[in-house]
């Protein structure tokens, strides 16, 4: 924090190479310079123009700010598209705990590379890429050493926003909310040239986070996978399942939704408006996830999954507080878990899976000053389905 | 129920042959009685003398009462020993529902054969017979064939007391808290001879809600086994994992117990005092079963199971409401799950297991006169570990 504002000509330089990134998708001059004038060039900061909640209101504003220089292991990315992920709302309004503000929301995060330190190897500049939920571990815990960083034993994963961090100017992590993010590549997703950024951002969240706890159940063709909650994470988790060949029930208090969640490929929508509507499907899935951020009544969802089977909360509700009935639990004898995002090794192979079998999220392009509109449609139910922020109007 | 105050004489044969049948091994009158008089002599009511709850105040008084006579398929069990099961509080004080009073408890239940139906095949006068939690189920479904009666799928299990029950002069089922019970032959257990009657009854429910679920848990000679809740249901879920071969961690917040539960065979004691206590446990154990009958802060037991282990919850709290942590979850990784009692057949298998294997609950023997008083040290965690009440007393 001491190089704050120090080489200015530095920033000049990142500056203009991020305008000409576009087309170097062969040449990599922050990468070659890197290794000659490391020390000097690389300890200024980048300056990063966003949107910030400022209080639990959560009202976001536009702030300017800085990120760390781009270190020997780091990666600039010109951010092109962010995606509004929930928990990106509840995080801001301290829904999960209290926060450091200004803070910037965000961790659907796609751009392109337009900076690379000099011990760079998994990205050139030109490169597009991604960062989702986390940014760093330790990389020397047994569960980092098998890329389940998500569940880092010694400090635990950090957080793409609102995580202390001594190396960020402003003490924390700040998310994708913005026009740029400096990130260690090893917490940079490869997004393949064939996929557009504005449907691989969604995927970063909202797609491993479906994927990882899907894939652990190797379910087989003609399997009937329930999801709950068709919004940003939803209709993935929908079109993730019916690619793999699931017979999938989709779950949704959205009468609207329907036709929309058919076009996903889902066999049957379940329009829920009681505990009634469930009671046709008890006993019948195979699987369940559950998407609802939201503490809300669980037990008619999970005795829809045969017995011995699996049911996977996703959503994460206010300070992660739900309420369980153990009449039910021992009646469904279903095993109830969580998940959380999924391994960088696991989220690159999402993507490359999402890429090469053209699984895009349903994105509604937005304007940073929108931000706020869209963030009440998300709680009000109203997102079809993700909203990505066109990140050149930061 | 017209039929109540018919026929003294042959309630005074049943009486007699009540008395008389502790030495009638090998012989039985009653069968042989009923398949030339049934329609005359089996259809009076058996008087049972009892104790029972008058209101959700759960004091408990002595009652006069009348059984169902005994049907075709039913055996009459003169009680010997009836355990007290945290269950039977909850119950008769309505923390799980509303119930009908005066209302009998007692779940675990152990005495002499000494009447048995025309069609009863299983059992003749003179036997050792045991009741569980469930009396009754409609034997037609998936569930009921493959011997999980308690998962009826049409009828439901029929509770051992508390149940609408039309076969019942009181309206509903009537448990073990009194001196007989006519049952089913299907639902009741053959108790061996080698085990005493005051050891088998708690087995009926604390033993079998215990097996169950960690014989599906398949563990093998070494595997750490944790156990939440040392009172009737987990002194025998130590001694069955003990058995097994596991290495047994028993979780306990009362101190006194400590030289008992290693004398059970656990490996280490942990006096809980709060969450901290548990941190060194972290992730530690291949299974966890709690016996805890109350809402309590889970989340920092089930982090003690390695990620992908299972947590059973078998203690049932008021209304069955439990909260968990979602946070927890997703970075535990453990797989939560109920369990109830377990079927007939299982409960069989569990009682020779016990009975060849001489796991024997610690029970204190009580008088009838003493069971409010048992109830209140049930409550407060002073049982050590299993009351059971002399059934002569009543
Ligand atoms: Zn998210
Ligand atoms: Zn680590
Ligand atoms: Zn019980
Ligand atoms: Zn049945």
């Amino acid at each position: 924090m001491k190089e704050k504002n120090s080489n200015p000509s530095r920033r000049k330089f990142i500056q203009q190479t991020a305008i000409a990134s576009a087309g170097l998708l062969l040449v990599n001059p922050i990468s070659i310079f890197s290794q000659t004038n490391k020390s000097k060039k690389m300890s200024t900061n980048i300056k990063s123009k966003g949107y910030a909640g400022n209080d639990e209101v959560g009202k976001l504003t536009a702030w300017n700010f800085e990120r760390r220089a781009v270190g020997d292991n780091d990666i600039l990315i010109d951010i092109k598209f962010s995606g509004i992920c929930h928990s990106d709302i509840h995080m801001v309004k301290g829904h999960w705990g209290k926060q450091q503000y200004p803070l910037v929301p965000g961790h659907e995060i796609a751009g392109i590379v337009t900076a690379v330190g000099k011990n760079v190897t998994k990205f050139k500049v030109g490169d597009q890429a991604g960062v989702g939920a986390m940014v760093n571990s330790c990389m020397q815990c047994d569960s980092c050493k098998s890329s389940q960083e998500q569940h880092c034993e010694t400090t635990g994963m950090v957080e793409t926003y609102g995580m202390p961090e001594k190396s960020s100017p402003t003490g924390i992590t700040q998310g994708g909310y913005a026009n740029n993010i400096v990130v260690t590549e090893h917490f940079a997703i490869k997004i393949p040239a064939t996929i557009k950024l504005k449907y691989a951002a969604p995927l970063l969240c909202a797609g491993i986070t479906t994927y990882s706890p899907m894939m652990k159940m190797k379910f087989k063709k003609g399997d009937k996978i329930g999801v709950v909650g068709i919004g940003g994470l939803g209709h993935i988790a929908v079109k993730l399942a019916v690619s793999k060949g699931a017979k999938v029930f989709a779950f949704t208090t959205s009468a609207s939704k329907v036709k929309d969640i058919k076009c996903f490929g889902a066999k049957e929508v379940i329009v829920v408006q009681s505990a009634e509507d469930l009671k046709p499907y008890k006993g019948k899935l195979d699987y369940m996830i559950s998407t609802v951020p939201y503490a809300y009544e669980m037990s008619p969802y999970i005795d829809c999954v045969k017995p011995y089977g699996f049911f996977t909360q996703v959503g994460e509700p206010i300070n992660g507080i739900l309420e369980i009935n153990n009449f039910n639990m021992t009646q469904n004898r279903v095993n109830f878990n969580g998940s959380l995002i999924g391994g960088i090794q696991e989220t690159q192979e999402m993507m490359d899976y999402c890429a090469k079998n053209k699984i895009y999220p349903q994105v509604e392009v937005i304007k940073a000053s929108e931000i706020n509109e869209a963030w009440d449609k998300v709680v009000n139910k109203k997102a079809h389905y993700r909203f990505v922020i066109d990140a050149t109007t930061f």
